[in-house]
């Protein structure tokens, strides 16, 4: 098959998003490691809880939201039950799942370190964007996001992080 | 302060980019992984230094191209170096320095790799995307990635990772 080669326009757009996406990530990530001493993923396992009914979610459910393998989730949540941030319990009616619940800890952790977080999100990009722009990230990702969890016909169900056959069982 | 939250338009645009380029990151270093043995970062250090004169490029300029500390740039060149893919060089005239020079094992894993690497990210992103949607894709993240490494007023030159001063020297 002949390769698609990128297109000198391509290219430069690919370029320019790698560079924005590490750079995003690694000031996130620094201030959240400033202020809570925790990466970006954790930070958001714990703002996702917080959102939920009883501020709990199954792990399968999580890893999901996240995008991330169970196995992956399963290093975080090991990490922040121990700090005391949340406890992994037992899922009712479901032997095999298990549910990560926020504690009251984790949870004035989680309000502590919210608006130094939001401040840095909204200085390293949104005000960097026009009305307009924010419209076109949200739609270019969304489609992104979709195509990539197989949303449409495209993707095999398996190939998505969350349901990798090759990830270890999170019960 | 008052906390500037995300409104609810900026707090969906910013959980589908989050969700995109995790996902995005996924599948290209996966791609890699089965292909070259690989993630994303080692492939793109070798795509670099096959498009410098002589295929070598100082590791000060390394680490600026690729948006990473000087640290872990120094952690994947010592494996790259290992498998024989690249070698690592004193600096004509500046002795504090070092290079990297692509050997022609790295050069021959990058042409067997490309292809595929290529036909994932045109799956994963530029097949969903319109033309118009590419050239914002390339505005926005342009922005974002001026933003944060200074080329405004706004930020330290010391805030981007590769000229953060607790990395250790990579020469």
């Amino acid at each position: 098959m002949t390769t698609r080669w990128l297109t000198s326009k391509e290219q430069r757009a690919w370029r320019a998003y790698v560079a924005a996406s590490l750079l995003l990530e690694d000031a996130i990530d620094r201030q959240l490691q400033q202020e809570a001493g925790m990466p970006h993923l954790y930070y958001s396992i714990l703002a996702y809880l917080s959102e939920m009914p009883e501020h709990r979610l199954r792990m399968t459910d999580l890893a999901e939201k996240l995008k991330i393998t169970r196995s992956r989730l399963t290093y975080a949540v090991t990490r922040l039950e121990k700090d005391g941030l949340l406890r992994r319990e037992n899922c009712r009616g479901d032997k095999r799942g298990s549910v990560a619940a926020l504690t009251e800890e984790g949870m004035a952790v989680l309000e502590r370190t919210a608006p130094g977080h939001v401040e840095t999100v909204r200085a390293s990009l949104f005000d960097r964007l026009t009305p307009e722009q924010v419209d076109q990230l949200e739609e270019i990702c969304t489609g992104i996001a979709q195509g990539l969890q197989g949303d449409d016909a495209q993707s095999a169900p398996e190939d998505v992080p969350w349901r990798r056959r090759s990830s270890p069982s999170c019960s």
